[in-house]
Formats: C-alpha cells, sequence, structure tokens
C-alpha cells in the first residue's frame, strides 16, 4: 500500500496541487473523493446524463446496464447472494427506516439496540414506539464500552422480534461481535439489522458468512458520491416486506383502485433515483478493492495504535472507549475535562488546518445519560500518514498550555 | 434566446465535440446537464468533500454556507416566503410520500386527484388508502384530456381533505389551472399538493401567488445532477407535520427514551444528504434563471406548435390531449392504432439518433382504463430546435412506411 501514490488521487490531499493539503480527520462523516469517482460521475453527466429503466433509448439502455451492473458490483462487494439483495437508497438512515416502515409491527414487539446507538438507528425504532407500542431494550456495554455478550444474552431470553446495532460504533470506532450477535439472535428466533455505516468503509463485509437480515451503509462514508446508501436484505425477507416509498418504477402496473408491486429491488426503488450516485458507487468499491480491505483496516490499526500511545502526552485527555486501540478500528474520540469540545477542534482547524468533529456525534442519549458534554473525534482512513497524527497531537500540546 | 450559444454548454448538444449530436426528446423523464452544473458537481468533490451541518472546520463550514445559500435560491426560484420552507428530497415521489406519511390520516379522508396521475402521485394514496381507510376520488377529465373545472367543483361538494394533483401532466404536457384548484380547495377546507415536476422546469412558479400548500418537484428534470427533488410546504404546517425519514440531523438531542425534533427543514432531512446534490441544483436555477422560465415556455409552445402541425403528416398518428398545442407545454405523446409504440421508439433511436420514451410513461391507470396500449412521448426542451422537430418527423413518416 503505497500511501504517497494513493494521496495523489485526492485532490484535496495532492501536494502537487500546489496548496498545503488540508490534515483531514473527520472521515467517519464523510471521506474524500478519488479523482476515479470524480470522474465517474462527470462521465454520467457529460456522457449518458439520462434516466435508468423506463426509456429505451441508447442512453437510457446505456445507464440502465450501468446501474445493473453497480447493483452486482455492490453485491460481489459484500458477498451477497444475488443482486436483487442490494437496494439503492439515499443513505444509511433511509435503509433503516426502510426497514422499520416496512415490517409489520405489533404491541409490545421488542426492538433490542445497544446504549450507544446513533440516532439513525435509534429515532426510527422510537417513533415506532410512539405509533404502535413497540418496546425498546438497550444492552448495556461494559465498561469499556465494549459489547457485554452475556447481558445481551440475558436481553435474548425476554423475547426479541429484532435486534438493530450499530456494527462498528461511529462514537469510538468498537466493532460488535456481529457474527456471534446473529447467531444468537437467530437461535432466539429474533431477526437482525447491522447498521454497517462505520463498518463497510473500514473491513471486508461478508453478508451470507454473517447472516445478518439486513445491512445498511452509506456512500459517502467510503469515497462514493453524495446522496447514495444501501440496504442490503434477504431476498425472501424483501419479497415479503411491504415497500415503503412507493410510486413510479415501483409498481408492474396501476388502476385507479390498485397496482402491482414489481419484485425486490425494484419494489423499494421510487422514483429516478441518484444515478449518478448509483454509478459513482460501484466506482468507489473497485477502488477500494484495488487496495483491499484488509490492508486498509491493518493501516487504520496501525495509525490508530501509535495515535493513541502519543496522546498520552496530551495532559488530562481520555480516550472514549477501550485501551487497545486495536479495538476502536480508524476512530479515536477523547475529551478533556473541563475543557470545551467544540473551542478544541475550532483551534485544530484554525492553528494547524486540521478538520475533525467534535460535539455528540448524533449519539446524544450515550453522552446525555453519562453527563459528558461531548468529545473531539478523529477518524481516520486509508490515506491518513502517521505524520498527519503526528501533527494532531502537536497541536493538542499546544493547544492544552492555552486552554 | 440564442439556443446554438446554448447547446455549446450541453456536452452531448456540443457539435464542436466532434460527434453527431443526438436528438435528445425525453426531457420529461431527465434533462441533459449544462457544463455549469456538472462543474458544480466536480467542484464539490474536489474542493469541498465534507458534510454541511455537523462538523465546523473549514470545509463543513463551506459546504454548509453552500447548502444554505442553494435552500435560498430554491426559496426564491418559487417565492417562497422564507427558504425554512424548502425541503430537500431524493425526488418528487419521495415528497409526495413524505406529505402522504407525515399527515395524520382518518378513516374516510377524501383524497381528490385527476384521472391521469403519474403512479407516484397515485400509489402513495392508494397505500394510505389500504392503511387507514383513506378514500380516493377521481376527477374525469374532459375528453379531450382538458382539466374539467365543473367535475372538480362538484367533486369538492362531497368534503376532501386533500387534493392531490399533477400540476403538468407528464402524459400530454396539459396543466391544470392550479391558481383556481387551489383557490377554490381551501374555499371547501382541503388542502392542496401539487406535482410539478413537469412545471418547475417549464414555466414560472409562484408557490405564493398559487397559494398551495405542499408543491413537489424534481431537480433532474431542469439541468441539476441526479437525486435531488424539492417539497415546498407552507412553514406552519411543516411545523405542525410529523416528522417521516427520522435520524442523524432531525433532532435536537435524544436519550434512550425521547427525543426533540429540529423544526423545518431539518427535522424532514434525515442523516447526510446529497450535498453535490443540492449545490448543483442551485448552478442548475442559476442557469435557468439565466435564460428566463419566460422565454424558455415561450419557444416550447413554439416548436409544440410547429411539431404538432408537422405530425398531420404522418398517417394515422393520433396525439393525446388537446387539439391546440399551446395547451400541452413542450409534450407530444402520440399513438398510431396497430402500430406497436416500443418498436416506433426504437427505430427512431437507431434509424435517426432520436430519443424518446415509449410505454405508459407512469400513468398506467389512464391507459388501462381506456385499453390504449401505450404512445411514443417526445418531450422538448429549451435546447431542442425546430430542426430537430423536422428530424422527428421525417423519421416517422420513413417508419410509417414499413411499419
Amino acid at each position: 500500500m503505497n500511501i504517497e501514490k494513493i494521496r495523489q488521487d485526492f485532490p484535496l490531499l495532492n501536494s502537487k496541487n500546489g496548496h498545503k493539503p488540508i490534515v483531514y480527520l473527520d472521515n467517519a462523516c464523510q471521506s474524500l473523493r478519488p479523482q476515479a469517482v470524480i470522474e465517474a460521475v462527470q462521465r454520467y453527466y457529460e456522457q449518458t446524463p439520462a434516466c435508468a429503466g423506463r426509456s429505451m433509448h441508447r442512453l437510457a439502455n446505456e445507464v440502465s446496464r450501468q446501474v445493473d451492473e453497480a447493483r452486482q458490483t455492490v453485491a460481489k462487494f459484500l458477498h451477497a447472494n444475488r443482486k436483487e439483495e442490494i437496494i439503492f437508497t439515499r443513505n444509511t438512515t433511509e435503509a433503516i427506516n426502510l426497514v422499520a416502515n416496512a415490517l409489520d409491527w405489533k404491541p409490545g414487539d421488542v426492538v433490542l439496540l445497544t446504549d450507544k446507538e446513533h440516532n439513525s438507528n435509534l429515532i426510527p425504532w422510537q417513533m415506532l414506539a410512539r405509533r404502535f407500542g413497540v418496546c425498546l431494550k438497550f444492552v448495556p456495554s461494559n465498561p469499556d464500552n465494549t459489547f457485554n455478550l452475556s447481558a445481551y444474552q440475558q436481553a435474548l431470553q425476554g423475547g426479541v422480534r429484532l435486534v438493530a446495532m450499530g456494527f462498528t460504533s461511529n462514537l469510538d470506532g468498537v466493532s460488535i461481535p456481529a457474527e456471534e450477535v446473529v447467531r444468537l439472535a437467530h437461535k432466539h428466533g429474533a431477526q437482525v439489522l447491522l447498521d454497517a455505516a462505520q463498518t463497510a468503509p473500514h473491513q471486508r463485509l461478508d453478508v451470507r458468512r454473517l447472516d445478518a437480515d439486513w445491512v445498511a451503509f452509506s456512500g459517502h462514508k467510503m469515497l462514493a458520491p453524495s446522496g447514495i446508501g444501501v440496504l442490503y436484505g434477504k431476498y425472501r425477507l424483501l419479497e415479503a416486506m411491504q415497500p415503503f416509498l412507493v410510486g413510479g418504477d415501483t409498481v408492474a402496473s396501476s388502476t385507479y383502485e390498485d397496482c402491482q408491486f414489481l419484485p425486490p429491488p425494484e419494489k423499494f426503488e421510487a422514483g429516478l433515483q441518484n444515478y449518478a450516485g448509483i454509478i459513482g458507487l460501484a466506482a468507489a468499491i473497485r477502488y477500494l478493492q484495488q487496495i483491499g480491505l484488509e490492508a486498509i483496516e491493518k493501516h487504520e490499526i496501525a495509525l490508530n495504535q501509535y495515535l493513541s500511545e502519543a496522546l498520552k502526552s496530551v495532559p488530562g485527555l481520555q480516550i472514549i472507549g477501550p485501551a487497545d486501540a486495536r479495538l476502536r478500528g480508524g476512530i479515536v474520540s477523547f475529551f478533556i475535562p473541563g475543557v470545551d469540545h467544540h473551542r478544541i477542534a475550532l483551534m485544530l482547524d484554525q492553528m494547524a488546518g486540521i478538520a475533525v468533529r467534535s460535539g455528540q456525534h448524533c449519539v446524544h442519549s450515550w453522552f446525555n445519560a453519562r453527563d459528558i458534554p461531548g468529545s473531539v473525534r478523529a477518524s481516520l482512513y486509508f490515506y491518513n500518514t502517521q505524520e498527519e497524527t503526528r501533527q494532531l497531537v502537536d497541536a493538542l500540546i499546544k493547544i492544552r498550555k492555552v486552554l
């Protein structure tokens, strides 16, 4: 993995562009985009800016072909059984809302979450609680924020309809033991939805081995264009589900009284889609596969180990999650008691050109329950270097002297 | 309006590019994109490929500023009272689904449609009928497919909760008298949603003068990137509505039990958005405004008059909708009894490089009720020329000789 060569593919990191590159450590929000993806988007708009699936002229046929190929590329990326298990959405959030709204709920149905879900995997279930009397239960994490398997096993005993959990936490980078989580859930008759927004960009996903029923993730966190996400679902489950967003392209035909829905994936993809986003997602996946997900994961963990160790020299700094950096993927989330996290982030940006995120990272529930005001989150990707993490630590040491 | 100059802005129409330009007459599906929009998208990915609203580093701040500015641009384009009345969606379909799902329905509530709605403004209401016992009623069009005002007035007498109508039909290009439709609906205590997917690209919209409660349209039919749409709603109505898609960015805070939703537009925009699409939509609107919507409308109607007249020389050809081309905007939808519409479209593409759409155009209900198999639809935009419409007619005359 030649990082210097890789960095040349990203306009903001390419030092040949004549500007001082930004130190971009906000990858858990969105990743930067390589030239190959930018060009795939541009090609769509310049050469085939048409609809897929509806018209049959040369432009439309070519878009249909490319969208179909992209669906196949995503299916292979996830090791899905067939491309019809791939639904394109706007983002992870919409994918989770789709499942929440397309299942048939009864009062008392239990949805089991962890105690550190992103709002996107919390609020949709809270809405079901309000509307249908669905009951939410939370598996408490271990004191170091890792997954508490025995608490999970206990929670399953009470009868659970759906386990909906973040595979990798955007708060601290910790992954749950997803294979084991799914195995135990199925043993107890529960279905499983995994929010893999922070997993898919960073480690190899194999939905067949995982055996999860639904997996949601976003393209824009893994080099793809903005506004594109994916819901993977087992075909027979997708077939049985009610559609959610409905309209053009979801039906085979309609009368004034009734309509016949198409099979998956069409019945879930209403109206004209984000074709440039879909085609760009395929280009992003090809780029990631060229580097290799295993190499990406290894690189991020090595960086995280270096960074976590170096951060010990910043007085008072506390990292959220386990001490062992290998358990935190590419994320280092930290706070300094008594020091405003937003102020730290602002100074990092203004003094050192370092982009991080500060706040509660859409995991308000976790922070509110612990009375922690918020944190600064540095999130790494494969194009980040040890030199950049060094710059972060140096800047924090300077900031610590004045704050 | 200098069409030759305008055509140079569109890569597929720019004869300087060295290829024979396609005759693109499928604009009711998607429009082509000008260089200014392609470059706005590219600039986003190259210079500020970050999230809006969440992080506070320089890239994120710049995206937040551009998204805010784009919302203001859309608000001004529609003559809305304030930018918070603009919700970004994936497409018109999602905007309509949002309203259908975010209102509180009671069994027996009546939704009033026309008899030629696009599936996107039909299936969402059919779903409400299934789920909540909402009752759909259809205003029959006049024999020439124009709006039947007296049938509408009669339908309103029975008590209507919502009038949901296509402002301009994608089937035949006919617009309803929207101002009058809204005025009468309000007089009878009904609210109004207008599907303006085929209106916004082609004529000046003034939501204040219209006084419609909700207006939905898509960006990709009006030069903008793929996967971007808009729901305009009166602010007090948006405020009172339940959110639909929920998750990150829709809430101010959350606990395990509950959450506090943000005011509109945030409460309706869940998760990371199609930032390139939003920024590109603003670029598209600026481009359209430079030409002027009045000039665009005038040009399309002139072309349609020429084309409709010339089509009289094609034996057996019947145009759907009124004889007067001035009532059909930029759309000519036709069929030749006994001749397969798909075959005509295929031959137009293969023999003459002319892109049209054939089929039922997602208005299956209208075709099914009339036992018409389908039609060929040529849909014009401001960059089309009289020469192109002439090529269409000439090709049809040739095709007619062999079919």
